[in-house]
């Protein structure tokens, strides 16, 4: 399998996710009372929506960074990249779950968690993913350079850190857990994978 | 990123968002009584999904208008467009809501006017797109007249004050509203775009 | 636009609208008394998912056919596709009405002629692409043979009518409509479109 | 129709059945009681999750491994391929089936088996593929080593009697069917197909 054919399988993961999401936003029934209050009182949800959106957003630009940087795939890392998408795919269930029941008072922390985790095992796995390429010498492309890639391994690690702050803080709070999620994907939208020295030298 | 890659992961979230829009079309249960008179009473519904379909179709034709002219994408960008995407994602649920309820003579203004400010919110994404990549002469490709590509403006904000308007005129009668949504769509099958010289004159 | 990347916009929205047909398949809740009756009772929906799957599939392969003999793509074109992604996106709809109504005695003929009046959309949709394509020479790519484009047209009206006729025999018996709707799938399987005399020569 | 066209509209297919999968989860509405029981007796869903989407994410590589052997496609080959596709595409609805009922104790065998059947009617389709390619010699690349093609055929029907096994184990236990066909998705992790020469040589 080319990386471009994988590539392409995964955009389509990613893509789909992302657009489910949507789904989770429930339409009021007519003569359920005045339209705008319970509109407004979807509030998690939307809040929840862009969260995850964007998290699958930023993953997906990760994982294109990524996949530029290799020559090609051998079986275990199709392996490691079908466990990630695994995750990718099923986010909009623990969204949908945190949409939900973030302002339930009486059991603040589960759905909070919950997401927590699936970002938390989403990085995991982009890791795993990004390791198992930077240890394979005969994987990697003619545009990765070996040092930088190692140093950028606390960059992704520090993003990680923060969902396990999340999964801590959703004990206390649900609403900051989501904030440091949120947080997390704008923290990625910064290259945390080295640029490739060849698709930078095509472009100088 | 390439502009490719972009495309595609795009065209998968247009696509996926467009055919989406019909699972908010309803199948009456057996046993509700006949048929017909169920399906008749769904118009509004048939008619928000033809607007929201031609409109993300007629978005679509141009988001590829504009990246035929842009040589590569930059971080920025790259968060521009995903804005773009979010909202492209989220239409299925404006427009669901406006189906069921544009006909609901106690409050009117509420999904009309939100449907509008969904429109809105995609116009401003992509004129923000498309100015950023004027503005930024490294990003352009040679197909790119700069001239035109600034004289392309106003036609732009047409759509945007159309769908102002539409917000506004929800508030006396949102089926007016939808319609004037649908004009835009109509409108922008029209070129919008300066024509790539250089793929103008591949075709000559 | 270049027909490459209208092909996969189109093919995104084949993929799609095929696979949610499995949505309108519905999981008995647990508690419901023995499965398996439930599961047999649901067999209209099988057979129209089937029939809608196929059609879809086929259309997407003479789709092909159809822009693998054209060379380039202009506005009007843009949007007759449109037209046709619009109706093909909203195939799930008719597919899950006749599904749950095809063995309601007291009204048969509404769900059976309107996903008959759907197919015969979809046909006039890549009728009308079909003839546009003849009809303007400058679109055409080399591989296009105008003699034999224009006897392939009997072959696509041949389906439309056997729509038309499903759609008044919906009258009499639903079951006849949705069998006669699969035989125009299993018809089309064989080419309807003259084969590219480019590709057939690369093949040679 | 070329291989890369019929290749990317089965990858969306593919993409989209894996990220449908997800919708069969149910998140417990708000006001049902504590949240944490409420998702932990949801697990069979989550392990059938799991399986198809892994059933799912092989096939998909092996179809990949597939096509890169075959250098065209006629009609019948296009033809098996939709059926293949019909198949996968309505995986979500087994798989929710089995996930509900699974631990309903009064009739374990019903969804159990339907998986297993759906299942090893994707394997049978597969099958079929692959024997109608090294069947017509015109049909296969540079590539294909007719010897060793055979003698991938032992490594298919493998999966499928264990598929076969399933479904009977299904009367006694569907958890041991379940995890049965979790197995054959981990078996074929392992390629069942003979590398292609020609890309085998471009790597070397």
């Amino acid at each position: 399998v080319s990386t471009s054919r994988l590539e392409a399988f995964s955009d389509g993961v990613f893509a789909i996710a992302a657009t489910l999401l949507v789904l989770e936003l429930h339409v009021p029934v007519t003569g359920s009372g005045p339209l705008w209050p319970q509109i407004v009182a979807q509030w998690p949800s939307y809040a929840c929506y862009v969260v995850s959106f964007l998290t699958i957003g930023i993953i997906w630009v990760n994982h294109h960074a990524l996949f530029a940087l290799i020559a090609r795939v051998d079986r275990p890392m199709l392996f490691l990249n079908l466990l990630l998408l695994m995750i990718i795919a099923l986010l909009p269930f623990p969204t949908a779950l945190l949409g939900q029941w973030v302002l339930d008072v009486q059991q603040p922390p589960v759905a909070a968690a919950l997401l927590g985790c699936a970002f938390l095992l989403m990085g995991l796995a982009f890791g795993g993913l990004w390791l198992y390429a930077v240890v394979h010498h005969d994987l990697a492309g003619p545009g990765l350079d070996r040092a930088s890639a190692r140093a950028s391994i606390p960059r992704f690690t520090a993003g990680n850190l923060v969902y396990l702050i999340g999964i801590g803080v959703a004990f206390f709070s649900p609403l900051i857990s989501l904030l440091l999620y949120g947080l997390v994907a704008i923290y990625y939208v910064f290259p945390s994978l080295p640029r490739s020295r060849v698709s930078a030298a095509r472009h100088e």
